[in-house]
């Protein structure tokens, strides 16, 4: 098979640890048969060096052109990145937002899965994660609060700043079918979090859900605040198979249960649209206080670079040799920095791709 | 002195927990010669039971000529409380919005204390939690997506929900000098927490925030980007002193962080507005499972209460005495079941009450 991807490195860490995953993914289309055509896309930093802007229709074009695109982190040090030329009102954020939009890229899954083997770095005790756990968030992309309509104007001699949250059920639909399709595969429950006791487009979110939940009578629906679920991911995250909101909720519980798995440089992340295009990148930051040293985690990149193989490519049988040989390299104490602890090998980046790539 | 108090027992444990906070205000006053007139009001429930409606306009006048205002908890079980005899869209949420507005309440301050006595219950391993942690959310309580306007609409067949979400520069100052004012009393920093890469409103709240703070060079601001704040409380919670924020992420960060302490039966809160006057609560729920049976626990109302002497009737010797009371019970070991562990004696929420205010 020909594998069309295009590869954002984006800023940061990003160049260092998508290399890794483009090596692994060549090492699974040597053994399987198949090629990796990589077009690259600037966008972030490198786009604002070049173009002056974050991302160009351009770049959008060509990326749609691409069966999927793997992306490395967008995001700068404040200091001294190329997009801190930009005002702030001109970098949302530094073009994540305009790609996922013009890509439709409505439907962002984000894994929160905690690994055996680096239980140590869990900020939980140990007798609530006994077991482990793993959920899977699936975050609404391309509406909301991100995308409203937003204005700051002055009115008698005062400032005051609009933005908008809106969603109509279509848009509601696409994401709670997603959702519950996603819980077919799993542990079949989904916990569909809104703030339906203050907000109306909340009370239209579950009033679809619901009917959603309809076609889907083997999963159970639960409904919850999000104020409680900011709780429940601390209290007991093993309640979660997965878990379904609105873009700015996903964007903080998402983040939480991220920190909560202690180990966010394990973290893959996909954002699909209604076909089988996606966008694959890392859950974690740019982390530019590490840029350059070669110490940044490549795992996360490489199992969204397996995420896209499964979700873009119909490619399961390659997409769990990636996470097969992620597995076997943590058996066998390989650690980054960031998961490190006693008694483990500490490798840099380029070493963990090597590790990971031999085992494919 | 005479304190005129307005109480709202509310649902589930609510006249439970509210009981046992008025007894320790009552032996306050017996030792330190104030006398504690209440008013009882109806809100939640009781209020929809006799009024229909769950706060009433003459409930809101009856509650301004209060000094201050002690509630218990509002809130009901889906099935059987009076509350859901009401449409979801005439809850919001049983009068709490309401009474926010009416009173002017924009300033809500959320202790998030990790007692040293009950460290067992934090959910956080002890590496992370040593030494113990003490932050204060001050949420902003009257603006943003609570009280923006909202409707639902049908658009050729589909419906469409809209939610907005406003701040003005006035809004903001007055909130920001009040977590600035707090952070002069204790440890002068403020994390000032918004979603600035994404809002507009953000964006001037970080504006006026940062011309606030040149009011106040003792104090040290930082920004923190909400979704990298709900990471935070989870990995370092020390780093905290005052969490400055908006309405919707103070509900959500506010918490988490009270779950992060691992014994929310502990946290009080206050709504303060312009003057002297104050509404005061605990920060957990109606718990309806458990009302009625004698367990709950009441010393997040009677810190509550404590609260309500320092910023309603500058009476802090009062309330240092409440503090110490209830620091001297659960040194002494007494527990209720919610916080209760191996080795400590269990008591119930009378008993409670009672052993609190016999240390007054
Ligand atoms: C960078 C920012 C705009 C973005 C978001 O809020 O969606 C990020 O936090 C994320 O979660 O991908
Ligand atoms: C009940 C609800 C409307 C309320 C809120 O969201 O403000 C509650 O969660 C709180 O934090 O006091």
């Amino acid at each position: 098979m020909n594998l069309k991807i295009g590869v954002i490195k984006g800023d940061g860490i990003g160049p260092e640890i998508v290399t890794e995953a483009m090596k692994v993914l060549d090492q699974v289309g040597e053994v399987y048969g198949h090629t990796c055509e990589y077009e690259q896309l600037l966008m972030g930093g490198a786009s604002i060096d070049v173009h002056g802007i974050p991302l160009t229709d351009e770049t959008v074009e060509t990326a749609k052109a691409c069966d999927a695109v793997l992306m490395g982190s967008i995001g700068g040090d404040a200091k001294t990145s190329p997009w801190y030329k930009l005002e702030p009102s001109k970098r949302p954020e530094a073009g994540l937002l305009k790609i996922r939009k013009a890509l439709n890229l409505f439907a962002n899954l984000r894994p929160a899965v905690l690994y055996d083997e680096l239980k140590g770095a869990c900020p939980l005790k140990e007798e609530i994660t006994e077991g482990g756990f793993d959920m899977m968030i699936m975050r609404e992309l391309t509406g909301g609060l991100y995308f409203g309509e937003r204005k700051t104007v002055e009115e008698d001699g005062v400032l005051k700043a609009y933005d908008s949250l809106t969603y109509n059920e279509n848009e509601i639909r696409r994401i709670a079918k997603r959702g519950f399709d996603i819980a077919m595969k799993r542990r079949k429950k989904v916990t569909s979090v809104d703030k339906a006791n203050v907000l109306d487009s909340s009370r239209l979110w579950r009033k679809v859900v619901e009917e959603v939940a309809e076609d889907y009578p083997e999963v159970a629906l639960e409904h919850m605040l999000v104020d409680n679920c900011a709780m429940q991911l601390v209290r007991d995250p093993k309640q979660f198979d997965v878990i379904l909101t609105e873009n700015m909720f996903g964007d903080i519980l998402s983040d939480e249960a991220s920190m909560v798995t202690g180990s966010i440089g394990m973290l893959a992340s996909a954002s699909l649209n209604e076909t089988k295009f996606g966008l694959y990148e890392p859950s974690g930051g740019s982390a530019p206080d590490i840029a350059g040293k070669g110490i940044a985690n490549p795992i996360a990149t490489i199992l969204s670079a397996a995420m896209m193989l499964r979700f873009s490519f119909d490619l399961d049988k390659e997409a769990d040799a990636i996470e097969q040989a992620v597995s076997q390299v943590l058996k066998d104490g390989y650690r980054t920095i960031d998961i490190m602890s006693e008694g483990k090998k500490q490798i840099g980046t380029v070493e963990m791709g090597d590790l990971i790539a031999g085992y494919i």
